[in-house]
C-alpha cells in the first residue's frame, strides 16, 4: 500500500465522519514539549508558540507526517484567567502555526479550548462563557476548520462551552477527561454524553487523565448512554498514551508517578494498533492521542486502520508494519522478531526489579 | 542559579577535560528520530540530513538547550560500505548542521564514526582504514573541533580507528559497545582501554548498547586497567537510556523488547540524575547519553552536575529542581511532590500487571 | 491477654452466632494434606482418614490449638457417586477423628458434605438427595454438632442439600464456591442467598475458589440480597489463602497455576488479619478457611479478633502478636520489624523477577 | 516405576556415597513448626521434642514417606547456651524421635548441632568446644549412624566442630550458612571448603540462609576450591526453599520479608525438581533442604533423580509425576497442564500487583 495523502483533502469534519470515515486526531503537545524543554510543569501553558514557534511547528509537521488529520491549535489554558493579557497573541500566533502546517497535507484546523479555572471556585456562567468567546473570536477570525472544547471534569461547565462555540457555526467537538466513574460531580458517562448532545456538540468524547483501555471503557458507556436516549453523535477518543488500570476517578494525576516518572507506563506502539482497533470497532472514528503521545503513536494508529483507509501515512515510508524493517538483520534471533505474532504476544519487561506492578493513587 | 551558557565557550575539549571540568555530551539521533519517523529501524542510517534537515536541527538544538557541550555529527553508518554514493553528501550536510546550531551557544562539534560492516566478514585493516579515512577527510575539511569513534565492538577495529582519527591531528575520543564482559573477541574492558590509550587516544569509554548502572560497571573496569598499567586518559560515557540489568554479552540487541518494546524500560529524570552524579563520582568528565536519551536527560545531568559547574542550562528556564513546579499545585498531594526525597525514593510502577520485571534474553 | 479455651465450650453453633459471638472456622485439608503427601491431586478424596489417620488427626489438633471452634469431617467428596463402596467407611473414620480432636479443646463437629458429579450431566433431584442423605445418616448416627454443605457451583443443588439437612433437626450451614459474578447459572450471590435462606439454612456464605478480598466482595453482595429481602441469617467465609484478583468466574481453577504453582499467592499472615477484620466489620461471624490456609492462618485469625473475644488461641504460647518475637533479636535492622506497623505496610517482594504479577485464566 | 525403599536400607552414609548414590536430606523444622504453632520466632528453639512430641514425629514421618534417607535429630540450638538446663532432656528426646522414624524406612539417623551463641563475643576454642562435645556425648550414647554439624557463620567455629565431631569416630558432614561472598570474616568458599576437608570433614557444603540458585553457586566454588588444592570430599547441600536472588551477605535475614512475609518467594515443586537436577549434575550427592523446605518438596528431589536411583518414594503413591494426576480432569484447558513442558515453561504470578520482584535487603 502506498504512502499518501488520502482522498479526502478539502473535505469538512463533518462530511468525513459522516461519510463513515476515519479522522485521525494529533497526539501531545504539553507533556511531549516538556521533554523538549518549551513546556514548563506546573504551568502547563502553552507560550511557546510566541517563545519558541519553530519547536512547535515542527510538532505539527510530526504529527501531520504521522497521518494526523487534525492539527489542534496549541491554545491549552490559553485563557484570560490564567495567561493574562499574553493570551490574545498566544491563540493568534498557534493558529498560524497550526494551519501553515495543515496546508502541506490532509488536515483540518481545530481551534481549541478547555475548562477554566474559574468554575471550582464560583459556577458563574456568564463569566465563564465571556472567557470561552474570547477564545474563540480568535479562532472564528483566522477562520479555523472546527472547533474542539476538552479537558472538561464537569459536563455542567462543558455544557456551556458548547453553546459558545455553536454561535460560531462552525462544528462542535466535545471532550471531556473523565472515566467510567463519571464527572467530579457523579453525573455518569452516559448522561454527560445526552447532555452534551442536546446542548449541540456534533462529536462527543473523551480526551486524557485515562489511559488506552480505561478510555474506551468510558466511551463504551458513553455510547450506551445516548443509545438508550436514542440520540445521535460522532464519538471521539483522545487518550493518554500511559497506562493507567490503577488509577481512581481523578485519572492519573493522582498516580504517584505523575507527572515525571510515567516512562514506565508509556505504550508501545503495538499497544497503540490495539487501541485503534478497539476504538474502531467500538464505532469511534476521531481517533488521536493526549499527554505522552508521540508522532509513532499516532503513525500506529494509521497503520492499524490502513485496510479501512486504504493508504499508509508519509511517515510510513520510515517504518514497516508489524516490525517488518527486521528482516534483513543479520542476527537469526532478530530477524524472527520480524513479524505481527511476535510483537502481539510480546509482555515487556521494565528491567526494573524492584519497581511493582501497580500503584496505590493518591487521594 | 542563573541559566546561561557557562565560561567555556570558545575552549577545546582538552583544554577542558585537562582543567578537570565536566563536559556534557548529547543524546539519541537514531532511536528519538525513529520516533519523529524520520529514520527506518533495520536501516538505522541517518540520510534525514538530507531529507528533512530542519527535524535533525531541531533536535540538535534541543540538545543544546538541554545542556549539550557538543553537537556529535549525526554520521552513523555513514561510510561507503552501507550508504553507497550518499556518503559523501550526507557527512558534509551533517557537519554543516550540526555547526549552525553549536554556533549558538557553547558547544564544540565532533565528526563521529562508528565500526564498518566489513570487520566481522574480513579484518582488512587496510580497507577499514581507508573507509574511515574517506569520513575524517571530509570532517577535516569542514574544520570540526575534534572527532570521535564509536560503536565498536571489536577493540582491534577501534585501534584502527584511532590510527586515522589521530593523522587528523584533533583530539580523538573513542567508545566502545561493550560491556563488563568485555569485547566480542573477550578482551577485557580494562585490556581494552590500555590497547586504545596506547593507540593515541585521548578519551576513552563506551557508548550504546547498555543501560545507565551497567555501563558504569564497565568505565569502572576500564579505569582500574588504566591504573594498573599506570596510563592515563580522560573517560567518557554514553549509556543508553534504557535499564538493562537483565541483557547479556551483546547487550539490549538480545533483549526480546529490542527495538519495538522497550518503552517500560526508560530511565527517568531521576533515574539519570543519579546516573550523572555516579559517573562524577568515578571520574567521568565527559558524560553523555545514546539511544533512548532524550532533551530531558541530557537536561538532568546538566542540572545534577550544576553545583559542580557554577551554572545551570538554558532549558531549565522551563524546569524546576526536582519536582518544585509542583509545589504551587491546587491539591496537597501533589504539592507533596515537589521535593527531592519524593523523587529520589519513588520506584514507578509500570501499569502493566501481566509483565515481568526482567527478560531473558535471546543467545 | 492469656491464650486460653475462652468460655464457650459446651454450647451449639446457634447460640454463639445469636449471642454475637465469633465462631473460628478450620482450615484446609486437601491442599495442605497433598503437600504431606497423603491426598492425591486430580482425585481430591479423603481416604487419608482411613490410609493415614494420625496424618489427618495431627491436622486437626494443629487447627484446634490455632483457634478454630469448628472441626470439620474430612469427608469432601465421601459421597458413593466418588468413593464407591468405601464411602461409608470414609465417613465414619472421618468422624471419629473429629470427635476425638474436638473433645481436647472448644470446639464443635461439623459434618461436611459438598455437590455430586451428577448434578451437571442429570439434573435428578431424588438421586442427588438420595446420596446426601446416605452421609447424613452417618453425622446424625455419630452426633455431630451441626452440618455443613459446602463446594456448590449451582445453588440449586445446595437448596436441595438444605432440605436433605433440615429433615436432620441439626443446625445447618450452606456455603457455594462462587464469586462476585454468582452461580453457574448466572444467579446473583444475592438472589443465591435468598433462596438458601427461604430453603431453611441457618448459615450462609462462601468457601474456596476465591481469594480473601473476592471471597468478601461476594459476601457484601449476598448481605445485600439478605436485607433486600428482609431475610435474616448468619454469615460464614472460608476463602482461599491464596490471592486471587486475576481469576474469572470459575475461580482459582482457571489460573494457569492451578494446582502446582500457586506459592507466590499465598497470603501471609498479616493479609489474613486484615481479612478476618473484614469479615467482622462486614457482620461476618463464621470466619474460616479453605483451600492454602494453614494453622497460623487460622491463628492469625484468632489473635486478629482477640480483643473482641477476650482470649488468644492455645497456639500464641508460641507467637508474640505482630511480630513481637523480634525485639529481641541482635541486629538492629531485624528489631526494628517488631512492629505492627512494618508488618502492616510490607509489600512482599517475590524473588521472582522474570514472573508478572498477574495471569491470565484460562477459560 | 515402583514406589518403595529403595536398595539401601541397612548400609551407611559414607557407603553410600562412596557408591555414587543419591542421598536425599530432609526438611525444614523451625520454619514447619512454626507454622503448625509448636515453635516460636525469635527463640526458634526445639522444646518441642518434648512438648509437642507427636508434632515432632509426624514431620520426620512425612519426610521419610517424601523420600528422606536421613533423619536429623531436631536439636538445633539445643545446647546448654541457648537452653540451659533443658538442654539435655531435648538432645535425648530428639534422638529417640529420629530413631523411631527412621527405623520404619530406608533412613540413617544424624545428630546435628549448629553454631554457638559465644563465637561472635568470645573466640573462646575451649569454651565452644565443651558445648559441641556434650551434644556429641548424648549422640554417641543413642548411638546415631553420623554426625552433622551446620548453620556457621565463621568457618573457624566450624572446624572446631569438626574437631570435636571427629573424636566420636562416626562419619562427619558440615554444612556452612555462607552464600557466593563467603563467610563473614571473608573466607572464600573455596578455602572454607578446604579448611573444613583438611580438619577432617568427609562431607561439605552449605545450608540453610540462600535459595536453591544462590545456594548452588556457592557450592560450585567450594568445589572448584577443593579441586585446585587436589582435595577430595562429598558435597552436601540443603537450602532454602524461599528464592533469594536479592539477598546481600547475610542470606534472607536482610530480607525486608523475613521472617513473616516470605510466603511469594516459596519455591514450586518444579522449581525443586530444576534444583536437584543442577545439584546432580555439579556433582553434589547430599541433596536435601532447610527452612521452607515442606514434604513435598523433599518428595520433589526424590522424583527427579528416581531415574538415576531406579525407585520412587513412597509418598509417589499419592503423586503422579509433572501434574500427570489432572488428566482425567473434566476441563479441557485443566487436562492441558497435564505433562512436563506446561509446567517447567510457566511463570507463576504473584496475584500482588502492587508488590515488586525483589527487594533490597537491610545492612
Amino acid at each position: 500500500m502506498a504512502a499518501g495523502k488520502g482522498p479526502g483533502a478539502a473535505r469538512g469534519l463533518l462530511q468525513r465522519l459522516d461519510a463513515g470515515e476515519v479522522v485521525v486526531g494529533d497526539g501531545s503537545f504539553l507533556i511531549t514539549l516538556e521533554k523538549r524543554s518549551f513546556v514548563k510543569v506546573g504551568c502547563w501553558t502553552p507560550e511557546a508558540v510566541v517563545e519558541h514557534p519553530n519547536a512547535v511547528r515542527q510538532l505539527h509537521m510530526e504529527f501531520l507526517r504521522a497521518g494526523s488529520n487534525v492539527m489542534q491549535t496549541f491554545t491549552f489554558s490559553a485563557s484570560e484567567d490564567i495567561m493574562e493579557s499574553k493570551w490574545e497573541a498566544v491563540n493568534e500566533a498557534a493558529c498560524d502555526l497550526a494551519q501553515d502546517v495543515a496546508n502541506q497535507g490532509d488536515a483540518l484546523v481545530a481551534g481549541s479550548i478547555c475548562q477554566t479555572s474559574l468554575y471550582t471556585r464560583h459556577r458563574d456562567e456568564t463569566k465563564i462563557k465571556k472567557l470561552f468567546r474570547s477564545q474563540i473570536e480568535v479562532f472564528v477570525r483566522k477562520n479555523v476548520d472546527f472547533l474542539i472544547a476538552e479537558y472538561f471534569e464537569h459536563v455542567e461547565e462543558a455544557v456551556w462551552a458548547v453553546h459558545v462555540l455553536r454561535e460560531s457555526g462552525k462544528p462542535v467537538a466535545v471532550s471531556l477527561c473523565i472515566g467510567p466513574a463519571g464527572d467530579l460531580h457523579g453525573v455518569t458517562p452516559g448522561e454527560c454524553a445526552v447532555r452534551l448532545v442536546e446542548a449541540g456538540a456534533d462529536v462527543v468524547g473523551v480526551n486524557c487523565r485515562f489511559g488506552p483501555s480505561t478510555s474506551l471503557e468510558t466511551l463504551a458507556l458513553m455510547k450506551e448512554g445516548l443509545r438508550a436516549k436514542g440520540l445521535k453523535a460522532h464519538l471521539m477518543v483522545q487518550a493518554l498514551a500511559f497506562h493507567t488500570p490503577d488509577c481512581g476517578k481523578g485519572g492519573f494525576l493522582d498516580l504517584p508517578e505523575y507527572p515525571f516518572a510515567l516512562e514506565p507506563r508509556v505504550a508501545t506502539r503495538w499497544d497503540i494498533q490495539k487501541y485503534a482497533r478497539e476504538a474502531y470497532n467500538l464505532g469511534v472514528r476521531y481517533i488521536g492521542g493526549c499527554c505522552g503521545f508521540e508522532p509513532y503513536h499516532i503513525r500506529a494508529i494509521a497503520e492499524e486502520l490502513a485496510p479501512e483507509r486504504g493508504f499508509l501515512p508519509p511517515a510510513s515510508e520510515k517504518h514497516g508494519s508489524w516490525g517488518s524493517g527486521l528482516d534483513m538483520h543479520t542476527k537469526p534471533w532478530i530477524r524472527a522478531r520480524a513479524r505481527r505474532e511476535y510483537w502481539e504476544s510480546l509482555q515487556p519487561a521494565s528491567g526494573r526489579p524492584f519497581c511493582p506492578a501497580l500503584s496505590k493513587p493518591d487521594v
